[in-house]
Formats: C-alpha cells, structure tokens, sequence
C-alpha cells in the first residue's frame, strides 16, 4: 500500500502535443495510487505566484487529444536567481507538495534541478519537447507529432514541386539538433537535408547538392528536388541559401518556413502512448527514495536519468537512420 | 449521338488541389462520349514545344485522390507574344485537335482567350486555383483544399498561441483577393482578419486590433489572439506588422506564413466534386457552338462565362460572410 | 438597437460535426446583440426537466473545433405529447426564454413544430444531421464532415482493394437518402453506388453491377472495384448484397460499414462557416416578427423556411452530380 | 565494393501501409550498392507465373506516401506444395536471381522459409503487416499506421459518445494478437479493452466491465464509455457481446466494427521510416552469407532473425503498456 502524497504538475518551455495526455496520467495514476494532485499553471511563474488548479474529470476527459497544455506554459527567467528558487520551495511547503513534476525541456529540466538544491522535496522531470535534444531518453514527448505534421505540410509541397519540377527549400524546427530534420528528410522521401550535426561547411553544402542535382538533371531531365533545412544551421539563414542555390543550380528555388504548425495539433498515437507511460512510471516513483531524475524510455521500457545528465550530455542521431539517409540519398531514382 | 471530336486538356498557373480531379473527369467524360484526349505537359510550354501525353487507365486511376498536377504546369511569359499563339495554333492543327482545354487562373484563362484570336477550334477555360479570384463562378478547384489546409495550420498554432496566451499573426495566400483570408478566419474562429477588400489603412487597423485586444484582456485577463493577415495587404509586410503590434500592444507576437503548403495536398471532397463536375461539363460542350468561355459553377449548377469576364469583372466576397465575421468579432467571448 | 432577450438552445437527434461551431456562434451573436443565452441539455429532456447551463468564455473557446455537443443530445419520444410541450412550455417561461433555437434534423423539428403549437415564445430551427436530407437548405450542418470522413475511408480501402483487386462494398449512413452515399462516391472515384432515389430493384443492381464490372475485365484484366452502398436500400441488408455479388460475380467481396465513425471527428471548414453563418443569422431573427421556421441557406444566403416545409417535401438530389455520376461511371477508365 | 547482384523483391499477405515505402527503399539501396533490382507482382503467384515487372524512377517516385502495394498481393495456398517451390526456384534461376527479399507477415515467411529448402539463392523476409504479431521485431511495417487509424476513428466515435453519454464497442483487427487493440487503446483513452492475451473469459470480463461502470456512474452519473475489443477474442462476436452488455448495464451498447479501413491510408512516419530502414539494410546483406532470415529492428537497431523463430515463438505484449492500461483503467477520472 502506498503512502498518499501530494503531487504538483507544471508544463515549461516550449508546448509541444502530448503535454496534456501527460498531465492526464500524472492525474490518473495519482488518483489510483491515492495521491492528490493539483497544476502549477504557466510554467514556473504559477509556482513563483502560487497560481495553480485542481483537477476535475471534466478537465481530464478527453484532455489526452488536445495539443497545447491545460496548464498553460511559459518561459520565466526570473526563475534563474537563488531567491526566485527559495520562494518556490516555501510556496510548495505551503500547499504541503510531497512531489514536484515538471513536463519540459532542457531549460525547464535545469529550473527543476535549480528548484531540488532549495527544495527537500522530491523533484520529477518528464522529457517533453518537439526536438528530441535531450539525453537519456530515446524520445521526447511532442516528438512524433512534429515528424509527422513536418512530413505531411513535406508532402504537400512535393506536390507543387513535382508540378513545377521545381527546387523546394524547407526550414523545420529542431533548436539546435537535427532530429527533426533527420527525421522529417527520411519519411518524407527529401532529397536532401542540412543537418547541424553533420554539417560540413556552406561551400560543401552548396557543392553537393549541385553535384547531386546536376547527376539527376543529366539522367531525368527537369526534375522536382526538395532540401530539408534543420533551423539554426545557416549561417545566413535559409533566405540566404536559396538565394545562393538560386544562383549555383540556374533554378528557381522557393524557401519555405513550417514554423510555429510544428508546435501543435492533436498528439499522435506514439506521443499519447509515450506521454501515457512515463506519467504512469513518474507517479509509480512518487515517495521512492529517488529524486531530481528525469523518466524516459530507453529501448521501449521506462527508466530514470539523473536531471544533469539530460542536458551535459550530447544526444547523438539514430546512427542507422544517418546511414539509411546517406546510403539512399544519392540514388538515381530517389 | 455525338460526333467524335480529339480533345486536348493542359494546366497552367499555379498548381491547385483538384487540378488532377479535373483532368480524370475530362479524360472520362471523352471516352464516354467518343471523343479522344490528350494532354498537353507544361502548361502553355507543351503547346509551343508540341509535347503532349496519351492518357491510359493507370494513369487515370486514383488521381482523383493525388494533388498536384501529372501534366505539370509552368508559367509561360513568351506565349503573350503573337508568333506564339500562332506556333500553338498550328501545332493544335497538326494534332488535328478540335477543342483545347485550359485548367488555371486568370492568367492562364488570358493566355486561352490570346490563343482563341488565333486559332479556329474550340477554347474552354477550367477554373483551378485555390484563390477563388475568379468572377463568374461561386468556387475555383483547389479553393476547399486550401481553406481547409490553412485552418488546421491554423488550429495547431491555436494550441500554442493558447498555451502562452500570446498574439500570433498567421498570413495566407490569396493573391489580391481576400477569399482565403476571410474564409480561413471564419472556420478557424480568428480573432481578427485583414482583408484586402476591406483594408482601411495601416492606422485604423492597428487602433482596431489594439482596441478589441484591450477590451478583452480587462475582461478575461492574458489571452491567445489569432490575426490571419491575407498576403499582399500590409505595405510592410509580415513582419513589420508583426513588430509594430509588438510595440503597441507590448506583447510578444510570433509571425507565422502558411506558404507554398496552402497550393499541394490530396483534395477535399468540395473540390473533388466540383472539378469532377465542371470537367464533365466542359467536355458535354466539346462540338457544341459555344467558345472561349469558361465552366463554372453557380448557385450548384454549372454555366458558362466567356472568358474576358472572367478578369475584367471584380468578384466580391460573400456577403454574408463578411457580416457574419464582423457580427462576431467583438464579441467579448470569442 | 435591439431589444434584449432572453435565447435558449438545444441540440437535440443524432450528433452532427459542427453542432458545436452553432452553439458558439449563437452564443457569440447573442452576447453582440444584446441578448442573454442559456443552454438546455441532452435534447428536448433537458427542456422538460429543466436542466440547462450558463455560457462562459471558456466553454465557447475553440468550441468551433470539436465534433460532438457540449450540450449533449438524446433521443426523447416522450416529447410527442400534449402534456410534454406544454411543460416545456411552462419550463421556458418560467427562465422568462422568449426564443428557443433547435439545432437537429427533422425529428428534432417536429418536435420544435410541437412545441411551437403549445408555447407563445419564438422557435427557430437550425438544420444540423450529416444526413442532409432537410428540404429548404442546400446542405446540413455536419454534412460536409460526414463526406470528407466517409470519402478518407473509402480511399483507404481501395489502397486494399488495388493491392488484391478485389471487389469491396462499403456502406455509407444517410438514414433513407442517398446525399451522402452519392458525394462520397463521386468523391471517392467509386465505381458503383446504389441509391435510394435511384434503385430499381436488386435484380437490376446486380445485373447492372455484373454487366460493368464483366466490360471492364475484359479490357483491363484484373481490376479492383468499390460499390458505395447507401444505408437502408438492400433489402437483405450489405451481407446478403455481398454474397450474392460473390456468387454473380466469382469474386472475394468484402463488405465495410463505416458506422458512427461517420457522425463524429472536427468539423471541416465548410460545416464550420455553414455553422456559424446559420448561427448568426438565426441570431439576428430573435425578436422580430417570425416564427416556427428553419435558418437555412440556399445559393449561398441564408434563408427562412417555415418548419413543416423542411419535411413534408422531399429534397431531390443534386441533378448535376447525378449526372456526372451517371456520365463517368461506365468509362473503361474509371 | 559490392559485387553486383540481381534482386527481385514481392509483397505477399495481407497489405499493409509502408509496404511500398519498403519497395522503394530496397530499390533504391540496390541502385546504390549496383544490383540490379526486379520486382515479383500478385505476391507468390508471380513467382510461380514468372509475372514481375522492372521499376523505373517514375514508379519509385512518391512511392513512400502511398498506401497498399504497386506490387499487389495475394494469398497463395498452391504454395505450400513442394511442386510450388520447386517451380518458383527455377523461376528465379531462369532469371539468375540471387537474392528474393519477401514482405509480408507469418504465412509469407512460412512461404519464403519453404522456397529455400527448395532453392539455392538468399531469401530475405521484411515483417509488413499491420497486426505486428512477428516475434523478432519491435514492430512491424504498417502497425504504426494501423494504430494511428484506429485512434482517430476512435476518437470520432468519442464525440458520439459523449454527446449521447452512450457506451460503443469498437473492434479493431489483429488477426490473434492484441498490440493494435492495446495500443489503440491506450492512445485513445478507451475505458476498457478485450485482449486475447489478457483474456479471462466470457463471465469475468462482463463482469468487469459492469463492476468499473457502476462504480463510475455513481460517481459522476452519465458517462460515455468506449470499450476496445481486440477482433477474433469474443467467442459470440462482437454483436454476442454488445447484447449482453446491453442486457447487463441496461444501457443501449452501440457496435462499430473499423474493418479493413485499417489495412489502407498513407503510412505515417515511423512506418515510412521503418520500412526504409529495414528495405536498406535487407539490401546491405545481398550477397552475405546469410540466408532465410528476417530482417526486423529491436531497440531501434535492424537485425537479423531466423524465419522459423518469427512464428514459432510467440511475441509477448509490451509489458510496460499492459501495466499502465491496467493502473488507468480504474481510475475515476479516466
């Protein structure tokens, strides 16, 4: 039998789909494991201004669809000073919070271990974030649904592409990691994709994709070519690059910017599943003499990761889906 | 019964959804009526170029579904020229082509008319863009689509435009025509809309938006706002009306354009009907006195427009639509 | 200026995608013109129990997007009797309701008919089944939802049906009209529908079926095939159509029902601007001297229908999509 | 470098989404690796018949979006005899095939395992079928898919179900197994699913059903309740079920049966990426020395498994899943 605790759930940083089917299994599992459980709303502040709700079945119902987060999120860079960290923690004491979950990303993840080196209660992360930058586990929640909004608005664009036999240049999110670009490139049959983790240099970007262009015109005549485009790796930014790809390759080449549609939508079922599982495992730890761990899924089966492991260390990319992309991307009939 | 003709159909201007929904119902319609078809590649460059396809089942089969177009399409400034009519009239002659039928806008519907001066056969035009800037018809083919695709952008950047209570500012296409704009506002319960049909200056609006955002914080506190901005209206662009709302409102206001996505994806039913429809009613008029006119389809039933009207008449907004918008964009609960 | 009124709404028969998108615009029109607006639940039951609900912001926000009814619906036979319209009528007089708005089909508005004949106050109906078999409006709110879900099944069956071109019978709803069945099928590139407006017995059918489906092998070989099946016009029923079309034709025949699937999921845009413009308008009706009619919208305005009209005249089909229909369905392209 | 081989690839079973995915990444990896590559039509008819077909660019090109199979497939129950066999092995040797790579499930690896005792060449399985019932591999090519379908027909039906405040029984397929039910489940918040694995019986499971409903109706009244019934479990069928359940919880039970809409649709992304990878690296063991086996992915690394180990063992449910359904199922928020 477990001892009741009481519980507290926050959404930080950037939103990204399945935060709220992760807060619904926080609720859940609270409420059968015989935990209480209330929401910090607006990310850190609502725990700075002791803002926070309770949970009804009415809010719960059907939360696990919805994209964006119920609690609301927001960045909060007050939350960096060491008396910002010291109001929170007698904010928590005073509502009697056993346990503090926080669903966010790199940052919010460095606010909750902030927060644990003031606060003698037991401190959660959970990996919620569309880019997947964080170590430790092999998915973050929001992941899935941006792959797949990324490659549907992909797929539409081929169709104008392959209509003009044009070269399309597409940006998608990712902060500073290609996952999303990798991953986006492979599904949505792109031809070619810039990637910071493998990025070798504007000269040699531009060689290569001019080579690779060049071998395809020469065997199939005009053709429709679309560049997938991780955010942040251009130094100039992607209006510079199609300018310049304009210029090298004699082509109209069209720049497009997913941007923000990336963030949101109905979670996909990997998401709602993920999100599901490690709400479930992180109130499993409730009261455990664990503490300042983020929950991920490593090889399918969840497991605990130390808060400042998930951002000291680098996440590296699917090295099979590296390889898989090289070895296609240079066929004659991609 | 009728007498058998040879058809030739091509697509021109930009590509919209639907476009391939309307070439599968000419081909169709023409085999059931004994007529022959071919189609044109390029747009007006297969004309010039005489480069031309036979259709044969596979390639009709489920393109109903497809976006895009499979006869490609290309804007042609050469064929403005008079030698270029004439070259596209004799290489019609010497396919002994009897009708020729032009899927596209306004432009491509001028290059038709420019076409007909200078050919004797038969010329109808097609209505396929998803501006719907066409006078003589209630709805262009790949219009539906576009709504539908700019709407659910829309509602995912809700999600998050919800989740920090923030201003974003979502620009669609439209050419110069509000039709997207105003359509795309409705369904997906904007909060404000600049149309160019209605666009008062930059003052008004920024004192409008400013007005109705005030009115709606002092009663409901931090909200999510969604402006959807039509393309080509504000002198600064995006961006700078991004940033002086920023100023105004001193809030953070993320730009979103929807772009290139709006033109490709698999159409909606709306506009697999309505190309289905206006392309077998285009081909019921193949060797019937009627030329250079386009199919339409008003108030359900198609017609037939000459060409000319088509861009000299202004087409104005739905009426209703426009008053429904502002019958409920000041409403305190929107 | 208008005077202030007290307004009520129900939804009441089975659900239809964009029943909500009507709630809010109603709601919206209210709060814009001056009147107050309270909500009866689960139908006409709500009406004789008394049960209703205030609206907040927070109900009404992105209330345009989801499918179902935040008022719920219910079925309510009891609602035929004398006694039961006059307690409701009490019921509404008792909340000082001056206008009740019914959204439903056409048993809910005989049910608002009923009442109309028992209480002095102003009823207005609001045509919501996916069904759009309501004479006096050119389509329903939820009709168009219905279309796109059914039309995004059935091309998902005939990626099966390619794979083992085999024969498939897929049954649509549409109660007993054939609205549905016909757009879905035009849509969907069907090869065969059986229609209530158009069946001439199941001898004919089949043999009709058969005489295709014999053309077509012979001049393509194996081919797949899809017979959209409108709810209620086999005698047997879908699995007595497909064990005698397996027996006639010496094929594998797989039957699919696509079933509630049909009456739910967000409202595409169509059913959210029909939704919000017939909300409106019945909105800007309250108070003035009209009663007992249905808002629907014909030609693209909206108009009023006095109640009893909306089903005592049968809705034809659309003749130009029968025609198409008709045209292009023996094509040995199809 | 490679030695240069010859490959033929065929799809065989029933279709799942990715499978061309799959087709066209193991034709663009032989292009790479300088095999040549043909493909097999109608699964192993082809084989026996010497039907296949050579691939061009044209055919390989946005091959990753599309549902079903270019190549066909077919159940093949002549193949089980041993003259079968020895028909298709000198098939392949009139060809000089090296390498036959088969996608499919359980009866086409029975298939593919039977061709080689009877042929010399490397015979290489690719696990695509949507009920993910092979040992050996995470997942299977098209499950990913097939979840995603099932959810958001689901969440649909939700919609219905709330308005009606109603319980609906959804059968989802499997074949015999319960990961697309689970799953479905999961994702789609059921209140309650029916799992061969996890299947106690007839009486237990009604009672169940009846226990959890009765302890929620007390709590918050009328509730909606979606139970998710894994197809081939209930002894009776799913109408045997939906009367009992409608005798025992006095309530009207509504059956939707999702059907072979599952099979179909443009694969999502993990499936695309799934099957490219698996195509990839089924490609880069052509011409090692390793035979009849599958090629799967475990902990997100492609492996390789003997065909009899993929049916002779049987696939566990995720163990982590089947625990978190049954901490949420209870709960009184669910």
């Amino acid at each position: 039998m477990t001892q009741q605790k009481r519980v507290a759930v926050l959404t930080s940083g950037g939103d990204a789909p399945g935060m709220n089917a992760c807060i619904r299994a926080v609720v859940l599992a609270c409420e059968q494991n015989g935990h209480e459980c209330i929401g910090y709303k607006h990310g850190y502040n609502g725990l700075l201004n002791q803002e926070y709700t309770e949970f009804t079945a009415d809010i719960i119902h059907n939360l696990i669809q919805q994209g964006g987060t119920v609690l609301h999120s927001a960045r909060c860079l007050e939350f960096k000073t060491q008396e910002a960290a010291q109001r929170a923690a007698s904010n928590l004491d005073a509502l009697n919070i056993d346990t503090l979950i926080v669903i966010g990303g790199d940052g919010s993840f460095r606010g909750a271990m902030h927060l644990s080196n003031h606060w003698d209660g037991q401190v959660i992360g959970l990996p919620g974030t569309i880019d997947n930058d964080i170590a430790g586990t092999d998915a973050t929640i929001g992941y899935y649904t941006a792959i797949e909004t990324a490659v549907s608005s992909i797929d539409k664009v081929r169709d104008t592409a392959d209509a003009f036999e044009r070269l399309f240049l597409v940006e998608v999110m990712g902060r500073h990691a290609g996952f999303l670009a990798l991953s986006a490139a492979l599904a949505s049959a792109a031809d070619y994709v810039v990637l910071p983790e493998l990025f070798n240099g504007e000269e040699e970007t531009l060689n290569d994709i001019h080579a690779q262009l060049t071998v395809r015109r020469e065997l199939r005549g005009n053709i429709s070519y679309i560049i997938v485009l991780a955010e942040n790796v251009w130094p100039g930014g992607i209006n510079d690059l199609s300018q310049r790809l304009n210029a090298l390759t004699n082509s109209e080449v069209r720049p497009v910017i997913l941007g923000h549609v990336q963030r949101g939508g109905s979670p996909v079922s990997q998401d709602r599943i993920l999100a599901t599982q490690l709400g479930a495992h992180a109130v499993s730890l409730v009261g455990k003499p664990v503490n300042a761990v983020m929950v991920g899924e490593v090889n399918g089966k969840p497991c605990e990761v130390p808060l400042p492991m998930t951002w000291e260390s680098t996440k590296p990319l699917d090295e099979s889906a590296v390889q898989t992309m090289q070895a296609l991307i240079n066929s004659r009939y991609a």
